[in-house]
């Protein structure tokens, strides 16, 4: 049991302020895939939400991970061994 | 390349109607990584969507799969291989 592959995290969180950003990037390093509630952010600041997007998807971009919107609430971030699949008319 | 692992799916679809749920089964099995919108079922009919649910966690279960709720609008159903990380005090 010891030798399997570790598993692949899926984690759930809220961004609630841009010091979020830190441990986020981290886990982005780690290869988890990441499903982030911007709702609250937005609706302190939304261009503190615009600099955190925007520094999501270049630190995604650095550690070859994938990066889409999911409605209005959420981004997804995944490593480079899972493929987000988009189905843009679907996407809300 | 073409001896590198396949990559792992992550689909992310609205059910609109309990005949969704046969597709969602086969990428189920298929080892996707699953995140379903059930808000415009649940704006239908509650009781449809009690019985979607139900039926996706029997699958999931069946599969060896894990589920869980994302806030009140989605549910992620990922494989055996994803652990998906549930900080239950964040996950609206």
């Amino acid at each position: 049991m010891q030798k399997q592959e570790s598993p692949t995290y899926l984690k759930a969180i809220t961004i609630r302020d841009t010091s979020d950003v830190h441990s986020i990037k981290e886990d982005i390093k780690k290869g988890m895939i990441l499903i982030l509630r911007v709702t609250p952010l937005a609706q302190k600041d939304v261009e503190q939400l615009r600099k955190v997007v925007e520094e999501l998807y270049s630190i995604a971009k650095t550690a070859d991970a994938d990066i889409a919107r999911l409605g209005e609430e959420r981004i997804i971030v995944a490593p480079s061994n899972i493929r987000i699949w988009k189905p843009e008319y679907d996407l809300k």
